[in-house]
């Protein structure tokens, strides 16, 4: 059962990334968040594709999503660690972002994301992120 | 050697990302680019501190400037993958990078980023980088 | 189509871990190697569980069998990097992992192998590696 | 100030693998734990080189036992991700590991380890090393 919906979801990220790239909430239930950014040219880099820290920021936002869609706001969360993948280059098009939650313990949480270009099945990176949990979590 | 210095790596840099961002070229030697970027409000998060992409971009940044002081200008090297282990809280002052090149091979490159608060020798992040080089590369 | 089925990919592994404790090749199919390692006493750690080096050596030696079996023969394929997260303590049972090739480029593979209890669906370790491949691989 | 030192963890060592293959505890200090394994045929891979496993495990032990030295025997400390970068082949001679711990939280320790052959000043693997401390540590 997720404690957060896209509502919701969507409202914390809204005042937690104020601006205009906001990233957007498309669907959530057990197993997954799915987010997705739009692309614009300010995410480029040299050789026409995306930028790594555009995947990365994407990476670590979903997974703090994913968390708090089964535990409620842990706006304190912490990211304590990241590893990505970088596999292709992602199309000048949408970042998808599909999270997995490997482990929701007391202290740590474990999410996996996969990123994607919309329409694509092909990943074009892949993230192991790992939150530090508020003792107050349950 | 170096085959590029601070002058020319700031150009590459200021061209790369056009904006208001751009981080700064500190010292360039043998061994080590020190770079830093000035924290203003934009970087925040919840709880006062920097956040996380921020400090994951520099780190990036700085590992393919290290690979470009050593084997000049490869604008189209890759970032293959980057862990990041995020240690403690920055302060809310220039966050500086500093690189140590693990490997420069043919195809790849390791980078090891060490984030710091100016004026503070401790750690508050540590990345691992790796880049893929064209094969154009020395 | 895969290149190499299990008696091969046995064959190989009984040759490059000559003694007691070859791991087993279950199936091969276009989408996984299924592997698994019999748990013996001196695989223990204290708190009586299964030790993080057994965990990762089998990581490691599946995401190795994964690339064989799409590209064939390739002993000197080299771990580049490997990342795991360990998230529960494995059962004293066989520990299984079950490979998901991400990339399978020209220099660099990377997999994605899932550890877990026979009998289990639980995750109980996540790797994530890259080879790298000579040159003369397809 | 170091709370055990080089006979005290290498006692620990010996009881946790019960063997042949115990690492060597060389010298402990405020800063860095150093340790050695020697090298013999069975730790071989084809290509006539060390295997990763052999050098994750030294990597995995080497941390614990930094983390031993400044806060006392945590038996069932447990690493919770480890992060290699693999640079280079390491010569056929005794592989050695040196710590530098990050970071010395009441829930995390993360743990650089920097292994190198004996005689040389090379890094042929970086490790990154997070560990889960039981609640009753300091």
């Amino acid at each position: 059962m997720t404690r957060l919906g896209v509502e919701e979801l969507q409202a914390i990220l809204s005042a937690a990334f104020p601006g205009n790239d906001v990233p957007r909430v498309e669907t959530v239930d057990d197993d997954a968040v799915l987010m997705s950014i739009a692309i614009s040219d300010r995410h480029g880099r040299p050789g026409g594709t995306l930028s790594g820290p555009t995947m990365m920021t994407l990476a670590d936002t979903a997974a703090w999503l994913a968390i708090m869609s089964q535990i409620g706001p842990v706006l304190l969360a912490v990211t304590t660690s990241l590893h990505i993948d970088f596999l292709r280059k992602p199309q000048l098009t949408d970042l998808m972002a599909r999270t997995r939650l490997l482990k929701l313990g007391r202290k740590l949480a474990v999410v996996e994301v996969e990123l994607f270009s919309r329409g694509s099945t092909e990943v074009v990176a892949m993230a192991q992120v790992t939150y530090s949990l508020p003792t107050s979590a349950s």
